[in-house]
C-alpha cells in the first residue's frame, strides 16, 4: 500500500526567459503598463530545484506507461468476517471533528493521487481563473480544454455560472453567499485535482483572500493563479450578458468593477505561488487561443503534463 | 463542435443469466431472504435494447484509440476583439435564475463528456454505495477503486466522511443537514461523471427520496446504486467507528439503524435504474475484493468499461 502523497511541481527558474516576470501591484487604480502579454511566476526557488531532483528520480521510470492498465496495489488481504477491525481493511485515523460534522473518520484509499497521476500522465492541479466579468474566463476555460484535449490530457471546467446551476444553485450574489460559492468551487477542485484532473475554474473571483482560501487547500503548486487583465472599459464595451447594463442602472447592486472593487492577484512572499497574468489591452490582444497556448506551455514547461 | 450527448448504458438483458434478478421490498422488516449474493438490473428492455444498437454503431471505431492523444474539435475561431459577441466563441444560452442564483449564463464548452470518455476509454458515471454504517461501503469503495485501477481505468471516492472534511465541513448531522450532503455529493458526483470519472460514493444515505434525487441528476443509467445488504446485528458486532455504541447510550440521536431507519433501495418502475443488491449474511459472505469484482464485471458487461 502506498502512502506517497502528491509531490510539489517542479522548479521553474530560469525556465521561462521568454515571458517576463514581473510584481502585480495591489491597487487598482495603478494597473501594469504593459501591453500585451506576460507571466508572473514567483516562486520558491531553492524549495522548487530540490523538488525537481526528487521528481525526476520518482518518475523518470514511468514515463513510458501511457495510460496503460497499471498493476493494482497488493490488496489488504482483509477476510469477509463480522470483525471490523478485520473488515476494514483501510488506514483509519482518529475519529475527529471537522466544522459542524462530529465523529467522522478519515479513510484513506490505497489508490491514490500519485497513481491516478500515472495512469494519466499528467499532474492534477488547478488553473484558476480570475477576472472582470467579460474579461473572456469562460472562452479561455473552453480553449485551454481544447488545447490540453488535443494533447491526450483529462480536463474539467468548473464555470462560476454552471456550478450555480447544480451544485451552488442554493447561493445568492449576496457577499456571504459569493465568498461560499467561491470556497465549494475551490473545494470541489481540490477533489478533482486529487483525481489526477486538470481542473479548470472559472470565476470572477474578485477578493484576494477567498483565491488565497482556495490555493491553501491544495498542495504548493498545485494551485495555479490566472489573471486575465482586461479593462474594465473593454469589459463594460463587450457586456455579454448585458450585466454592467443592469449595474450602471442600478438594477445589480455588488457588480464587480461597478460597485465592488476587484482585487488583482498579489501572492504572499511566504507562500509558494504560481501566477501567470495574461494582459488583454490596445490592440495587442491575443486570441483565446493563444492564450491558452501560453497556459498549456507554462503547463508542460514546469511539469504538469506529465506524471 | 458535437452536441452529442451522453448515450444510456447498452442493454444487459440477458447478459445477467449467472445474477440473479429480483425485486426489493420497501419494508425494512421483510429482508431478501436470498443467502450470499444477488444482482437487481431492472431495466427499460426495449430502450436499452436500442441504445445498445446505437452503441455499436457509434463506438466500435474508436475502440483501438486507447487514451492516446484525440485531435481537438476545431477551434471557433473567434478573433479577440472588443466586440464580446466575437470573443466568447461559445454556445450562449439564455440568461436564467436557478435556485438563489439570479441572470446566470450556462456555458456549453466544445470538449464534452463524450469526448472525455473517448480519451479515457470508459464511461463516466457514479456508482453509488449506500447501506448501514459498519456496512462496509469505504472499504468496498477502496475495492473497487483498486480492481478498476488495476484495469487502467479512472475512478474516484467521494467518501461521506471525508467530504465532510472539506466540503460539506458546514453540515451538522441534523436532518436537513444530512439531506443537503447526499444533495452536494449527489452534484458533485454528477460532475466527476461528466469529466469521463467513474466516481464511487460511499455514504449511509438511509432515504430513498435522496437516493432518487441523485439518480435524477444524472443521464439514464448513469447512476448504479450498490446496497450493501449487511443486517443490523452484524453492523452493530462491527462497530468500527464505535458510533453503534455511543447511539444505543443515547450520545447520538437519530443514527440510523438505531433511532432512525434504513430505506434499502426500491427503484420506481417508471424510470431506468440499474441496481445491485450485495447481500453479506451468514456464513456465505464474500471479501471485499471479491464484492468489488462483481461489480466491476457488472459494469464490463453493460459496457462501462469502454468508451
Amino acid at each position: 500500500m502506498t502512502t506517497a502523497k502528491s509531490l510539489p511541481p517542479p522548479c521553474c527558474t530560469g525556465m521561462f526567459r521568454n515571458f517576463e516576470c514581473r510584481r502585480l501591484t495591489t491597487s487598482h487604480s495603478s494597473p501594469p503598463e504593459k501591453l500585451g502579454f506576460s507571466m508572473l511566476c514567483r516562486i520558491n526557488a531553492a524549495r522548487s530545484c530540490h523538488s525537481r531532483r526528487n521528481l525526476i528520480l520518482l518518475y523518470d521510470r514511468s514515463r513510458s506507461n501511457f495510460l496503460k492498465p497499471i498493476k493494482a496495489k497488493k490488496d489488504s488481504e482483509s477476510s469477509c468476517t463480522d470483525n471490523g477491525a478485520a473488515f476494514s481493511g483501510i488506514q483509519l485515523r482518529q475519529m475527529s471533528n471537522v466544522g459542524n460534522s462530529t465523529n467522522i473518520l478519515w479513510h484513506e484509499c490505497p489508490i491514490q493521487k500519485r497513481d491516478r497521476q500515472q495512469l494519466l500522465q499528467q499532474k492534477g492541479c488547478v488553473i484558476w481563473l480570475t477576472g472582470l466579468s467579460g474579461s473572456g474566463k469562460s472562452t479561455l476555460a473552453c480553449a485551454l480544454s481544447q488545447s490540453l484535449h488535443s494533447r491526450g490530457k483529462l480536463s474539467y471546467i468548473l464555470d462560476g455560472d454552471n456550478i450555480r446551476h447544480g451544485l451552488n444553485r442554493d447561493l445568492s450574489f449576496r457577499a456571504e453567499d459569493r465568498s461560499e460559492n467561491i470556497r465549494r468551487i475551490g473545494e470541489v477542485a481540490k477533489l478533482f485535482a486529487d483525481a489526477g484532473v486538470i481542473c479548470i475554474t472559472s470565476l470572477i473571483s474578485p477578493y484576494q483572500k477567498d483565491r488565497d482560501a482556495c490555493r491553501a487547500l491544495l498542495p504548493e503548486g498545485d494551485f495555479i493563479e490566472v489573471f486575465i487583465d482586461v479593462p474594465l472599459h473593454v469589459c463594460e464595451a463587450r457586456d455579454p450578458k448585458g450585466l454592467y447594463k443592469l449595474a450602471r442602472a442600478g438594477k445589480i447592486k455588488g457588480f464587480t468593477g461597478i460597485d465592488d472593487p476587484y482585487e488583482p492577484p498579489c501572492g504572499c512572499e511566504t507562500t509558494f505561488i504560481l501566477q501567470i497574468v495574461l494582459q488583454q489591452k490596445g490592440g495587442d490582444c491575443k486570441s483565446p487561443k493563444d492564450m491558452a497556448e501560453l497556459v498549456v506551455s507554462y503547463l508542460e514547461k514546469i511539469g504538469h503534463l506529465q506524471a
